[in-house]
Order: structure tokens, then sequence, then C-alpha cells
């Protein structure tokens, strides 16, 4: 099989990573693409670095032999912890995490510097963004903020109305209510709150740009493609493959929030890693 | 050292448990405790049954090395895969769940019959309060509602205000909105639950009664001790024993909520399993 016409690999702990792989479906409307997510493991967030590594590289293990030309890793804690090791053992493939482009698609948004990041607990406690923020403009003041319940509203598909709404203002109101110091740029950190965007851009108002990391690793992705001649050329491509280690109805019902389509059961396969 | 004065060992997945542990010491201020948080391998409820039981088994073992007289399993999902095992291995020591007496307990509470159990989606799933109730009393009306969010409000610590108050109405207004068939008992059957009681009963009415599985089970522990003469008799207990296995700051930040007093990292000790 011509390289052109393999799929492309996306990884993440669960369904999380489905809102990366919707971006790259719409960006790469010719492109095939096959997911997993790691359902049997998550959270990968609570887990040590060395054990993260280690599920991400069987993980890519997996698609690599399934045959994919290039991997997404759409999970910021298998980002953070692995994309140095996974890059290093597949040096013949393009190997793309979520933080990078999220970090340069915030630093390219912002005029003051000043970039909230909304993460989960373990993301901000990695401080993986803001290292990669600061590498790219040194001492910018960015603000990380552990949003756990913004998780636990995307699962549920309460992504707008009133509890979205509320916890958003909960959140959000104690770093964008002051006209000082008020960021101009909202990085969404985590897989899950693409979202809730609408409901966080209503509440920290239409000034501050919210930058999801997905457009960018999608943008990303077709600049290194198109560079090492990779596109597959098609107008169309057929539906996604969906793999799931463990809970394929859930996958399908949680799952169809981030996808933004519908999702039976049925198109999702169980594998083994 | 004489058995009356041994403590008593308490075990969750993580933080949830405390509620219990709370009630167990409001009901029994003359006990010591002992409390393990196994956070290294939350959450249990999305494992399999057999990995569960080897988790449990593990945890008592644990506990009843230190020298307990009696093991409470403050966990549903722990209760429900692995009670049976542990109760035949430690026959000769008290071993309590939360399922039975939180089912008894809104059993006695039920006019009805009509209860409605609040609780995790893999709880809900397994039917176990379900089964427990309908033992009791075969053929009641139960239903039950996973509410996924109300475990990421009470690790929050959002367990009044706006976004509670918006959730509960959101999961429980189906439920209670009409006056034919609604339920006259509200069981909280997720160990994290009982923190967010006044709200749920404020959404409720008063004419609902809110049943807290943790009451039952100080109760039934009471009872079994008595029974047996291994009250300690003692005026006043020492602090309890905070054990957890991995993330000791974040036991402290979110189980004071659940413990419904202030906890320092100092006052937890990492353990290993």
């Amino acid at each position: 099989m011509n390289t052109r016409q393999q799929a492309i690999g996306v990884f993440d702990s669960g369904v999380g990573g489905l809102t990366v792989l919707r971006a790259l479906m719409q960006a790469l409307p010719g492109e095939s693409f096959v997911y997993l997510g790691d359902t049997a493991r998550l959270p990968y967030g609570t887990k040590t670095a060395a054990t993260v590594q280690r599920y991400a590289a069987r993980a890519a293990q997996f698609l690599v032999q399934h045959g994919v030309k290039a991997l997404v890793v759409a999970c910021n804690t298998a980002s953070a912890a692995a994309l140095p090791a996974l890059r290093e053992h597949y040096a013949h493939l393009p190997v793309l995490g979520v933080i990078e482009p999220g970090a340069a698609s915030a630093v390219a948004a912002t005029r003051s510097g000043r970039i909230a990041v909304l993460a989960t607990e373990s993301t901000v406690a990695g401080g993986a963004y803001v290292q990669a923020i600061q590498a790219l403009r040194p001492q910018a003041p960015v603000q990380s903020l552990a949003c756990q319940l913004f998780v636990a509203l995307a699962e549920e598909g309460w992504v707008d109305g009133e509890v979205a709404l509320a916890a958003a203002h909960r959140y959000l109101d104690p770093l964008f209510a002051t006209a000082h110091n008020r960021p101009d740029v909202l990085l969404l950190g985590c897989t899950h709150f693409p979202v809730l965007a609408p409901v966080l851009s209503q509440v920290v108002g239409a000034d501050v740009a919210v930058v999801d990391a997905s457009h960018a690793v999608a943008a990303a992705l077709r600049a290194v493609l198109t560079e090492r001649d990779l596109l597959s050329g098609a107008a169309s491509a057929t539906a996604p493959l969906l793999l799931a280690t463990d809970g394929l109805a859930r996958f399908a019902r949680v799952g169809s929030t981030f996808l933004g389509q519908p999702l039976a059961v049925t198109q999702v396969q169980l594998v083994d890693l």
C-alpha cells in the first residue's frame, strides 16, 4: 500500500481525544483515521510518568503495526510524559502531541502575554503548558487553572445550560472579573474542554481569544504531511476506525459529544493492548 | 492488647469513604479508627470485579495485619464485588459493607416503596442497590440514577451554591417533578454524596427522606460490636490514623470536605500495598 493512502493514528486515554480527531477530520477531509482510546487504563492523569510512558508506547506500537503514516498523541498527559520517547522510537514518522501546537497557538493569539490555561489537575501540576508557552515567550505571565468539573460536565454532555454557565463563572470570574491584569487568551489545555468553548467564550467575553489546541494540532499535522508529501490527495475518506480497550457502550455514548456526531456502540471495536 | 482496644479498619478506593468514617466517629466516639484510601488504584468503579476483589483483599489484609477488631468496606464498588469473599476469609471479624445497611435504611424509611437511588455509573450498572432493596421489599419500584457530576462537585468542594443547586435540579427534577409516582426516599448510594445532602434535600423537598448509607453503617457497626462485646468503653479516642497509597496532598485537600474538618497533609501517611 502506498504510504500516502495509510491512515493517521490518533490515541488518547479515553474519549476526550475525539475532539482532536474531529478537528483533524475537518481540516483533512481526504485522510483516513484510526483512533485508539485506552479506556481500560484511564485516567492517565493520576499515574506516574513512567507508567504513562509504558501505556503510550504500547498504544503507539499497536497503531504503527496497524500501518499508519503519522501518529497524533491526543492526550495532554501522554504528550507531556511520552512525546520525546515516541519521537525517538518512531523517527521515520511524524509524531505530534497537543501541548506544543496549543502553546504556539496561544502565543500567536496573545498581545499582552497574559494567557490563562485551563486544564486538569495533573496537567496543571506538571506545568507542561507554562513551560511550552514560556519557551516561545519568556516570562509571559501565564496562569494555570485546574477545572476538574469541566471534565465531568463534558462527559455528562452538559455542555450548555445553567450548570455549565454557573460552573464557568465560578472558575473564571476570579481570573477575568478585574480589568487590570486580565488575560487576553484562554487556552483550553484539556481535550475535553473544546465542547465547552461556546459557554466559556460567553463568560470571558468576546475580547478574549479562546484557543483550542485541537485546531492547532490539525494545522501542524497538515503542515508536516504537506512537507513530507504524505497527503492522501483523496476528496473524501471513509469513516474513522474507532477502537477502545474497554467499555464500548460508554465510549459510544460519551464519545458522541466529543466527536460531534451520533455514535452507535457497533461503530466502536474492542481491542486488547 | 485487649481486642476491645483495637481500632476499627475502614477502607475505600479514595477519599469518599471519609464520609463513612465521619459517621462512624460520630456514632462511636470512644473507638479508634484506621482509614486506608487506595488512591493509587482509584477509581475502582471502572475495573472488573476480579480486579476489585484483588485490591480489596490486599487492603483488608493490610488492615488486619495492622490489628483491627472490625472491617468496614466504605466503598460501593468493593462492597458489591468483594464483601462475600472478605466475610469468608475473615470469618472471625465483623465485616460490613455500605450497600446492605443503606438498602435496609431506605426500606425502613419508605412508605410507598418508591425509592430513588443516586449512585455512580458503575454502581447503577451493577444493580447491587436494587437487588438489596428488593431482597427486603420484593417488587419495590426502585429507580436508579447515575449522577457522575455529583462526584466532581463533591471533590471540588462545591457542595452548595449555584452550581450544585442547578446540577441537583437537572438530575432530580425529572424524577421528582410530577406528584404521580414520586419517590418518597432518596438513597445516597455513593460515599461522595452525603456532603451534598443539604442541597439535595432542598431540591426534592421536605417530604422526601434523604437516606445516607453512612449513618446506617454506623448503626449496624454499633449493633455488631455491642453484640460481640467489642465496644472499647473509652469516653473518647485518639484522632483516626489516615493512610493513602498515593497523592497525600490531594487526599488531605479533597478529604477535608468529606471528613468535615480541616486536614493537613502531615496528618496522612503514605503506605504501599
